[in-house]
């Protein structure tokens, strides 16, 4: 039999997918379980995308553009003035999804063995893009005690070498919910144009900021137009996270050249993704203002909520839907399964994403997990019940 | 600026898609453009595909499994059947388009540098897929002259040593419509077996075969079952291009865990595809007969009239619904190129895909094209004449 790639084999298991089975086998014993361990909102998408999907009026579905439908293109440009980015619709390249995005992005600006900086905790699945393409990781550790605010200067500066190619930032922050503040934007700036690095920006939560501070854009920087790339998706915006509809946005041609080549090997953008995308920019103004209420309060009874349970402790994130929240367990990834495996509470039990997987520094995370707050308020609090009584009665409990 | 990453600028761009720009200059003209450069078929999606689109009854458009819906998965167990490969529905994995599938079986099956034999002409993105994975194509010439069948074992052997990992065929043949006898999959086979390769085996067009030789599938050969990769797409047989579902299939279950972790990094394939997909499994056995019956007239009709044109030489193509035609000109690159740009017959012209991006042995293809046949009879026949209105016209042609 022949052997398994080296990349597929140290490909990690998603943090938040891999106890999945162990979920399954709890629902088949008739466990409710509560799932805060993905990013899967539970709102409705949008009503206009749903019917423009139903109103779908093809006898052919073929292949679209390459790089995207130009009508989406164009009414995306518009979608971006309104945060102060402002693009031609040429700029702007439709991925699937933003993984696509993050993908193509190192595929046609890194070589194997070239580097990236990123601060972690970190979305898991850079890793494994990384891995896909032959990048290294170097991270910059932040830590929950400091609030997972950006690390000063020189920590970045004592990884850069030869290899660096790229920082690459979340912001508004998965796992950490973290924003970046303007002086924190400057700082990577200016570490971008001193050293030439692109800076790879996700985006994808900048409708979730609950703070008044201002969100700051990569493409927001003056300067380093040519070195950035923005990764964007409408899986979260519109709950749409099915369609598998992201974009790659860069100023820069000659790499959109190079992307694009990438773009027209795998044909196209999925075609009715790109219908329900375009459609939801005509979403009425309240669903966005409803959507965003919602998470203010699911962020405050959460965030409320865990740092009233004894030994566990939750910085207040100020965008996405994500916390990072240290728990007093010997073990988050133990205890993450022993929920899933031995576990119940009024026939109830939580699902959550040990935050060892969003580190690449070994044994960091180790008592930390992240949590979603993608369910209805009632079910929240539910799963807060079930979560202190998970700790209470779990054997490695630090607090006890 | 930073610069671009070598595979960025080893990328080819794609032979298809290439020339677009030039068609679109000549449409902009109001120039007509008869399309016979892209597998795009003409034909109507099953209806009810589209009716299962226009009656989804969902509030989340939500993240699918990584793996693919399984309901889906087992119900395309028996759509299988009916061509005697024996499956089950773990041993398939649904992808975005058949892209994905032949991306993933080269990043969870070889490392960078191991090497693939793939005969040629072939399909090019291919070629980019490898150049993504860092993977080496090393190709067995085939021939017009002599109907693109495969050369002898030992073109093969020459080529094989400690980096070569797999063999990779499509069958029926992208570009070339050819079919493989059963001598044929039993060389290979054997071959795969001998040197303990993987055989990646491209079957998205079995739906499309005009001879009475059977078809052979990758899965029908026994005694390789843990090597073989199926790799699959319902664009074709449904004219679903837009879709994007694929699947890669394997018997091997430490292949498909290595697999599953690239998926679970993309999260899910398109979520409204599976849905359009798993309906077109039902649709009626008409369906299938209409489309088959159009595609004979169309073959039948292509490869008459390409073989009335002075000069011009197609085989008869077993499968699929391309051929690769020899044509008196100097360069076909150049020839498809100038019927785009300086060339019109009663307001029409032809694009077509110059054969030389679908070899990688320089200098090989250059006085052939591939031609797809996804146009209506009549379209075909006035594209046959624009074509050779062309020759007859062009500067280049070496029949004069």
């Amino acid at each position: 039999m022949p052997t398994i790639s080296n990349r597929g084999k140290r490909m990690p298991e998603s943090p938040i997918r891999k106890l999945a089975p162990l979920a399954e086998q709890a629902k088949a014993r008739g466990t409710k379980v509560y799932h805060l361990n993905i990013g899967q909102p539970d709102l409705p998408t949008p009503e206009v995308a749903i019917e423009a999907i139903r109103n779908i009026d093809r006898k052919v579905l073929e292949y679209s553009p390459s790089q995207g439908y130009r009508s989406y293109r164009e009414k995306l440009v518009g979608y971006y003035k309104k945060f102060n980015i402002n693009l031609d619709a040429d700029d702007i390249i439709i991925t699937t999804g933003g993984s696509e995005a993050v993908l193509f992005a190192f595929l046609s600006c890194l070589n194997p063995g070239d580097e990236i900086i990123v601060p972690e905790p970190a979305y898991a699945n850079y890793m494994a893009f990384a891995i896909s393409a032959g990048a290294v990781i170097r991270t910059v550790v932040t830590t929950i005690d400091e609030g997972f605010c950006l690390p000063k200067v020189d920590k970045f500066e004592e990884l850069i070498n030869e290899r660096t190619k790229a920082i690459l930032i979340c912001n508004p922050n998965n796992p950490t919910g973290y924003l970046y503040s303007r002086a924190e934007m400057n700082q990577i700036r200016d570490l971008v144009k001193k050293y030439d690095l692109y800076l790879f920006s996700d985006e994808v939560y900048r409708e979730f900021i609950y703070t008044n501070s201002p969100y700051i854009s990569a493409c927001h920087l003056e300067g380093i137009e040519q070195n950035v790339v923005l990764i964007d998706s409408v899986s979260k915006r519109y709950s749409e996270c099915g369609i598998r509809i992201g974009a790659l946005i860069t100023k820069n041609a000659q790499l959109r050249k190079a992307v694009m080549k990438f773009c027209q090997a795998r044909l196209s953008p999925p075609l009715i993704g790109q219908i329900a995308a375009e459609a939801s920019l005509d979403a009425p103004e309240e669903y966005a203002i409803n959507t965003y209420e919602e998470y203010v309060e699911r962020r405050n009874c959460l965030i409320d909520g865990l740092n009233k349970i004894p030994g566990v402790y939750s910085p207040i994130p100020m965008g996405a839907f994500y916390t990072v929240a240290k728990l007093p367990v010997d073990d988050s990834e133990k205890f993450c399964a022993w929920c899933l495996t031995d576990f119940q509470y009024e026939g109830a039990t939580v699902m959550m994403a040990p935050a060892s997987g969003f580190y690449t520094t070994l044994g960091l995370g180790r008592n930390e997990v992240r949590i979603a707050y993608v369910l209805k308020k009632d079910d929240l609090k539910q799963a807060l019940i079930v979560l202190q009584k998970a700790l209470e009665a779990y054997p490695g409990n630090t607090h006890k």
